[in-house]
């Protein structure tokens, strides 16, 4: 191997409608349990061996922990740059694309042997032990409309997923702080959660997902005020929208947004987990 | 729903490169462990409702039990339009892509409530039914290169994968009957499958996947003079080859194929499990 190979990974976006936060003594079974959607806006993370590690993002460095937590399991330096069509700290799992496309990339450039569900655990327990998310990874390694059925890392977790492929809309007004949230008292949260996914596996279609993700956002008490004017104004126009989890951030089915007059980035459910290019 | 209403789904194909054989009593935990790849080239099924079932394969019609088998299962009639990019019976896994693609097109148009994992142990149960296959479906569902850990639908099989992206060529040489292996004794097939498993989780990469497979292929007696000729080929240049389980065909990493004078189909392994059109 010389210091030019590189690898590139794909991770698609994932924004949560709701879940409930599950905390153990190991990051591997730590988890949320919920429903989501994977998006085909997402995130390319790019790594290349380096003398230290340096990470950037859109062509600017910064922190990321996660990555940096991924890079020290994996035992090396490198530098990692990402790409992302998505906002960050907006409820779309960048941080978790981020930790995921970079175990992905390095196991590559460095020639290592994991297996993939290997690079998820890893990626996810990075990702819990920063505080930055709780269930993106696991989700952003499956695809598709994931169903969170039992919280953790491969071996511990079970997903399923509603059958099914949309057009999606989605606005961003912010960011809001993930770790404040899961890292308070998530008590109620986790019971409004529970309630939604039983509901869900009884009927796994993707307008029902919308619907119980929406009452999760005002049960939960995490609803803010753009993101409850624009929900309102895409369900009393017959359409379907719900708050992305959690972010300030509001995803709509077809053409929800568009058509109350927001100007909304557009993208589709992604079929594929996260891979990398070839 | 009217009459007009259709469904269509994608199937990636699937060749395994080495298997071992478990039967029960039930069709859901019965199933194969094994290694393989997921292609590219597959199925795309179009299910509309209809008075009588009527099945058609590249726009002629035929019969296929495993398709006969979701439908029943589902408890609908419909017609069911196959358009295929591989060969029937060569071993890339045509029977479980329709079964998969029936079902999941079927939901959709019928209105179905069934979860992902309910519709893959429903193609599953069809496909371990009719004798076709034991585990095409679930690492169908799956995508990318599906090491399949322990067999049998969701809920009951296992899953992990080799995390790599490939361009893959293949030759087929004509049909192999799947029942007649499966089928048989399995006693010697299956302790070399188990070998080559134990050996591909230890080092989960590709050149690693085709190499155990190219030994299964030996151990088990499976191999046919045209595909030895063929794989022998490739290896004699330098490259990785190897037999699709189980049909006359044979499946090479890269320009393995093309660079020994043969004129091969070429795809790429499939990032996606099987997924619904929009």
């Amino acid at each position: 191997m010389t210091d030019e190979s590189t690898a590139t990974a794909f991770v698609p976006g994932h924004v949560t409608g709701f879940f409930s936060a599950h905390r153990t003594d190991d990051p591997a079974t730590t988890g949320s349990r919920g429903g989501g959607l994977t998006l085909s806006d997402g995130v390319r993370v790019t790594v290349a061996p380096a003398e230290r590690t340096r990470i950037d993002l859109d062509g600017r460095r910064i922190e990321m922990t996660p990555v940096e937590h991924v890079l020290d399991a994996v035992g090396v330096t490198a530098r990692v740059a990402i790409d992302s069509d998505l906002p960050v700290g907006a409820g779309f799992g960048v941080s978790g694309a981020a930790a995921l496309g970079t175990a992905l990339a390095s196991n590559t450039v460095f020639d290592g042997d994991r297996s993939e569900n290997e690079l998820v655990e890893l990626a996810h327990v990075a990702e819990v032990e920063s505080g930055t998310g709780l269930g993106d990874v696991v989700a952003q390694a499956r695809g598709g409309v994931p169903i969170r059925v039992e919280p953790g890392a491969p071996g511990h977790g079970v997903l399923d997923g509603v059958p099914t492929s949309a057009r999606v809309e989605y606005v961003t007004f912010g960011e809001l702080s993930t770790a404040e949230v899961i890292e308070g008292d998530t008590t109620r949260l986790t019971e409004a959660g529970e309630r939604a996914l039983s509901e869900l596996r009884e009927r796994p279609t993707l307008p029902n997902l919308i619907r119980l993700s929406r009452r999760f956002a005002r049960e939960a008490g995490l609803l803010v005020p753009e993101v409850e004017t624009a929900i309102d104004s895409v369900t009393d126009a017959g359409g379907e929208a719900t708050m992305a989890m959690l972010g300030r951030s509001v995803f709509a089915l077809g053409t929800g947004l568009s058509e109350v007059g927001y100007d909304p980035n557009v993208c589709e459910t992604y079929p594929s987990g996260a891979h990398l290019y070839r």
